[in-house]
């Protein structure tokens, strides 16, 4: 594994973090559903190979989303540019007897040589919008279909969700705490990459600072105080300033909450150590966090931050902050770590457009509720909304999609995690409000081009052949 | 990497399988909360490495559950058995400037030796039930916290979910079609495994039938059609059917399903290849499979099979089967693979006891709402109710929790993925109808022994020093 010497997001200190983009040393060839090996080889028996374009579009906002956070970006790249079927993959293909001992050999050499464009991570977009366009041989195109919906369709929610959360926390950090609830450990590293790009201070999952020099966090847990027995929660906290003087965050509900509070107090003036900050993980958080504020206040500690967890999601951070709450900072968790109220993104994988006789030509699907866009897309940014148009219209505004891989060749290196972080923040303060609400926001507006829709009614008037 | 060949799970074939029981082979030391390392630091620097008892248990059913499905079991042993902190690891911990070189140096030793307990994979259980139970040296057990509860909290989640699913559909084959909409792709392997365990026939993703064996499917994509043009429904059909012969599924749906439905029957009659199934991916599936019904009847294809698939979920389905739905089998994706409805699992990873003086002594947890069974447990099955008792204790019924690793070792292999789903389907089908509606069931019912209560309500009483 190569290492590599790279600046710590956020805070500016060096920190040695191991280069694995992907997720892990597997071999993720085979993270694909069958049909793509059977067609795939269906298109290979009969040299059925032509460039074909597929679209990663998301077809729907989720509920109470007014937008999207593009994220996941670099994983895609990473899958593309190592994509290899492993000599345990191809014995594995090979004892399933449904496929061609010539097309599992052909497989044993391909690689992804086609050309992606993709929007930037950290980029707001609304529905329909292309978030990665890929042009290469039918084949590879095929395979890759669901490691790459998987990868964007998880990292882009999460981003979102992220993103809704920081911004009813208005400015006060909040840190991810969510590894224990996501749907197995790898998706922590998702989680708290995509959480950083759309706003999150940081993570409490260790994986993730090494592998990408996020910012981590931690404070205790209740069983650290249970150590030392229910007379001993002031001992447990005397050991813990000792150990980390200057930052030490008490957790103080194991017990009572408030004489939790006087013990932190108690302890930092016994020990003499500084209490940095006081966890509040249970109860009546509003109530709780103002008694405690008055009692550090009293005490004179008033540089003492108080962190809230527990349950928490964008809609309680918003009230406990509209309330006027003392809270410093919020660990969130669950609602976080699975986007619980919008678990999932309808991110679809389309085929827009393919080479006949030499040229790349429209293609349109018309299923019910279910036809797509056909042609070759860029995306336009105009103030408050997208132009979805027609690769080659030269139309105002900043076009969105980017090249980023060229004959299955990674281009320039993408923006660090901290710019695309940035990205977000910027885009994000100038969304107008209706579009920002936590509940019904106004949709993020994508237009369509008149050549576009021309093109669209041309297909669905079934003329496809007609089209240039 | 080992190569072992087992049977396949379900069909009674031998398969080439890769033994890898954890979902990469990548370190999972740091998939950690850091304050699990803070605190195990702590705890090292006074040493404080009494054995405890930690228990991972779920507080509240989700909504709409009435019991879950246990899963998870067998990558929370791997990662226990295989618990190393990596040269990596260690070095970027050091990087971090947050710990102490020797304490470092002893992560680097460290190995998981504790004893485990654990209610086999597949069992139904309701809340407040320990799913699993270590007894190991405080800092081990600390350091193991988070990982154990993503892998349990997901794959439980999701055999839950899909225990549903399969319930909904009264015996039609359920396939997990969910890899492009989970949480990364690794999750998939978790959704695959524990989806299987709750009842799916099996799955799309490759990647899980060749980790563990799950029987694979797969049909086509609506790109495979339109690479012949609107015109080239037929042509793709008969295509595939021959380069697929006797176990094509059509996807009817690109265009028009029911012309879709004739270019199918005429492009088996073309061909002479005989039409396995045809696929509906959109539209009002009890209509649309209704129609196709018809048609395939009267063209004398009666044991060609529809598959529906397109946004189900377990009450979609219940809701198709009840209005005689002719649909053989369902592909179920986004809602199963997310657990849309209901994405997280609240465990919990609590202590329960410790050593103190050379015994174990139970210790409980007081936090508003968050107050925890004391003592070591142990759970027993009663007909349709499990009672909830202190280890020790001689009760009627049937004990759940069985040692599964002592002293840091595996014991027997665990059963089977096939057992497991086995047992699933066991207790499933002996729980009585009220427990199983898919909407406002009645919960599993855990009681507590007497003296359990009593141990509860004298600790409550804070005089935790009195209990023997």
């Amino acid at each position: 594994m190569e290492l590599a010497e790279v600046p710590a997001a956020g805070d500016g200190e060096t920190a040695i973090v191991t280069a694995t983009p992907q997720f892990s040393r597997d071999s993720l060839a085979l993270f694909c559903d069958e049909y793509e090996i059977t067609m795939a080889q269906s298109f290979w028996l009969h040299r059925q190979n032509e460039r074909a374009c597929f679209e990663l579009t998301v077809r729907h906002l989720p509920p109470h989303r007014g937008f999207l956070v593009v994220a996941g970006l670099e994983q895609a790249l990473a899958f593309l540019a190592k994509l290899r079927f492993s000599a345990d993959d191809l014995a594995y293909l090979a004892s399933t007897e449904r496929f061609d001992p010539g097309f599992i050999a052909t497989l044993g050499w391909l690689r992804f040589t086609g050309d992606v464009r993709a929007i930037p991570e950290g980029t707001i977009v609304g529905a329909e919008t292309p978030l990665l366009q890929i042009i290469a041989p039918r084949i590879e195109a095929t395979l890759v279909e669901s490691a790459l919906l998987s990868i964007i369709n998880h990292q882009t929610t999460i981003a979102t969700k992220a993103s809704r959360v920081a911004d009813a926390a208005r400015g006060r950090p909040v840190w991810d705490f969510s590894l224990r609830r996501v749907h197995g450990p790898h998706a922590a590293l998702g989680v708290a990459r995509a959480a950083y790009i759309g706003g999150a201070a940081g993570t409490a999952t260790v994986a993730a600072g090494q592998r990408f020099g996020i910012p981590t966090t931690g404070t205790m847990a209740h069983h650290y105080i249970l150590r030392f027995g229910q007379a001993g929660e002031q001992q447990a906290f005397e050991q813990f300033l000792r150990d980390y003087p200057g930052r030490s965050v008490l957790l103080i509900d194991t017990f009572d909450t408030l004489r939790g509070v006087d013990r932190a107090i108690a302890a930092s003036r016994a020990t003499g150590v500084t209490l940095a900050g006081v966890r509040i993980d249970s109860g009546p958080l509003l109530e709780l966090s103002s008694a405690v504020r008055h009692r550090l206040d009293d005490a004179g500690m008033r540089d003492t931050e108080i962190v809230a967890s527990g349950d928490l999601d964008e809609y309680r951070i918003d009230a406990l902050v509209i309330a006027g709450a003392p809270i410093d900072s919020f660990g969130v968790g669950t609602m976080l770590g699975t986007s619980a109220d919008a678990p999932a993104l309808g991110g679809i994988y389309k085929l827009v457009a393919q080479e006949e006789r030499g040229e790349m030509r429209p293609v349109m699907k018309h299923s019910i509720d279910k036809a797509n866009d056909p042609g070759v897309h860029q995306v336009f940014r105009v103030a408050y909304h997208d132009v979805l148009a027609l690769d080659g219209e030269a139309l105002e505004g900043r076009p969105l999609l980017q090249p980023v891989m060229r004959d299955g060749r990674r281009l320039e290196p993408l923006p660090s995690l901290q710019a695309s972080r940035d990205r977000c923040h910027t885009e994000l303060t100038a969304v107008p409000a209706p579009m920002r609400r936590l509940s019904d926001p106004v949709p993020w507006q994508v237009m369509r081009s008149a050549r576009l829709v021309a093109l669209r009614s041309v297909l669905t008037g079934e003329s496809i052949e007609s089209v240039v």
